[in-house]
């Protein structure tokens, strides 16, 4: 028997009740009931990302939610900054393009944390930057970005800061409102706990104003302003994805449930163990500063991620991922967030040990296991739920 | 016991087993399985819109098909004829509108359906016209569009037809290829028989020569370029909603095995059946040429639409539908598209008559029902699957 262990980035596990929302018929989108759903899933998603503001719902993935806040902020010919430190990252570059966005980018090294400093600096030289595009978690390298820092330096100038979180939010601290965040980017099938199709933005009171002064966006379907007329009545402009939204609230119940605290100490918990495991196999982690929702670690020398990953999926079913674009070959990536435990990382570690003792890279069973335990031993690993 | 029975136009009823293939613990997105999926459901959906061209798959509502098919065929400032013969036709007009699109509004009355001789003139008038955009079954009104006619007019032209069949395709007879339509838009929540959540463009030869000759137009998400580059290898742009996907295949497998012409057959059927009955209630069809996935009736006077459909709802359980717009209050639409068959428009008759007579309106119990068993009666209406 082959059971299969999904240890993405993304899409990660949905637990079984959620999937089986999924499975129920399907009502009209514009009842009651739905109305309810909206309006309850949008209070859970303020709690999760931490704001009082706004929370839009659109049927879409991360990326139009990315779209949506630069194109109804920024006008053509406008700048913008973007924190260029991955592949996830280059996405808002893409945009940018895409509409004619003067964008400024700061590249930083994949792997590397985005330097505050050098934000600071970029924010002084173009002060009329109209928005500031970061990552929270980029998922192409597994690297946590300091946006607390970056926030707090972009909240004092006329700039938006738009972040995307799409693997991050729900995985590590992100306290939207308090780190000057005024368009939160977020996608479902990450550590939300649902199948991919809803993409959400939170949208500060900052980010109307600027929304607000800009007549004419080039945009419909991604049209904020719309989308914030009919949230009013607990809505949607089009026809939403509506059975995810159902969903959702099943989802959100699980996180509130557990405490958004206990869910990111859960990532933080389970992030450190799979970094012990790995550096205890003697690999090197990818990122100087990692992400909480997943784990990204360099091949080691004489190896080929392909054989890693495909034995892991092959012997034990474990799906993983490797690197995008320029990391293609070089990382494989484990993730570990949504609805995932301490124990599912630990069967990984150990799946991990002995693809690699196969492979003929020296490993002393049960060494990454136990370092993960080690950093689960004396820490409150089994949560309230 | 009130059992819950759903006669929108959208979203209509999910088969069991397709419900069930949602329910299923998700895999990732790039994967063979998906891509396999994806290649199986590209042909299928060739099938269903009969066309031998592209077809691409957007997570997204049907309005996004719409808004891509406008921003990717019609620069700025160029001109595009709309059939603007509805709620939903509008929405081709506001889609112009935020893209600087110069909309020549060819008006007909609501429930009208579109004149051909008036399309042909339009585009006598306006030889640089880009595209012309109309609709296959106008959900807002219940009425059918002469799309064959049409198509063969535009065709005749440098303009693209671009066609808003959410609700039409795979209840109405729809031949992309043979009737002209360059662009098919098409959502996943109707007659394709899955929630909302994806949408599919079909794009003609014709319409790639237009795109590849737009350099650069003002999208990202719904870059068509971009999904074709995709698609070449069964993948997508941006993460699908891939659950979606793979539940889209048990759909298609139920709609191909029964035969297009026999699922289009028994629309024909349960449309007539249904007119049938609203008719011989004495009750007024609004529309001049009715859609095959919904029956739209004038609300009788001295009667309220919220008394039908509440009650309706209240007894027995079936959602129905109001009017939009100008129609609020004064219709009442029963969509009877997707997984439904003849059982349940006579069901839903029956119902309707019970609810009139119970408003105080005369009605003799079971006229409805026997007109539409009339209608039944001789055809074949047991379908081989």
């Amino acid at each position: 028997m082959k059971k299969p262990r999904l240890m993405t980035p993304g899409p990660a596990n949905v637990p079984e009740d959620v999937l089986l929302d999924l499975a129920r018929p399907v009502i009209h989108h514009r009842t009651a009931e739905v109305k309810q759903a909206i309006a309850e899933v949008t209070e859970g998603l303020k709690q999760v990302f931490r704001t009082q503001h706004d929370v839009l719902i659109l049927t879409a993935s991360g990326t139009a939610a990315m779209e949506a806040a630069a194109v109804n902020t920024v006008p053509r010919g406008s700048k913008a900054i973007v924190l260029n430190a991955g592949w996830f990252a280059q996405r808002w570059l893409k945009v940018c393009q895409a509409y004619g966005i003067n964008a400024v980018s700061l590249d930083f090294e994949w792997g590397q944390p985005v330097d505050p400093a050098r934000v600071e600096q970029a924010l002084a030289e173009h002060p009329d930057a109209v928005a500031v595009m970061g990552t929270l978690s980029e998922t192409s390298t597994g690297t946590g970005h300091p946006v607390a820092e970056i926030g707090q330096i972009v909240a004092r100038t006329p700039a938006l800061f738009a972040v995307d979180g799409i693997s991050g939010v729900g995985a590590m601290e992100c306290h939207t409102d308090d780190w000057g965040i005024d368009l939160l980017c977020v996608g479902s099938q990450k550590a939300l706990m649902l199948p991919p199709g809803l993409a959400f933005v939170s949208v500060s009171p900052k980010a109307w104003a600027r929304i607000d002064a800009y007549p004419n966006p080039p945009c419909y379907y991604l049209d904020l302003k719309a989308a914030r007329k009919k949230m009013a009545d607990f809505d949607t402009p089009y026809t939403p994805a509506h059975t995810l939204i159902l969903a959702l609230r099943t989802a959100l119940k699980r996180i509130l449930a557990e405490g958004i605290e206990h869910v990111w100490a859960r990532h933080r918990r389970m992030s450190e163990a799979c970094q012990a495991g790995v550096t205890a196999l003697g690999l090197e982690l990818f990122s100087a500063r990692p992400a909480e929702g997943l784990t990204a670690f360099r091949v080691p020398e004489g190896l080929k991620d392909s054989d890693i990953r495909g034995r892991l999926e092959q012997k034990f079913g474990i799906t993983t991922i490797g690197g995008q674009d320029k990391l293609k070959g070089k990382i494989v990536r484990i993730g570990h967030m949504g609805y995932t435990d301490e124990l599912d990382v630990i069967a990984g570690l150990a799946a991990l040990e002995m693809v690699l003792d196969e492979l003929g890279y020296d490993v002393e069973p049960g060494v990454a296991v136990a370092a993960a335990q080690r950093v689960l031993l004396n820490r409150n690993v089994t949560a309230a739920v």
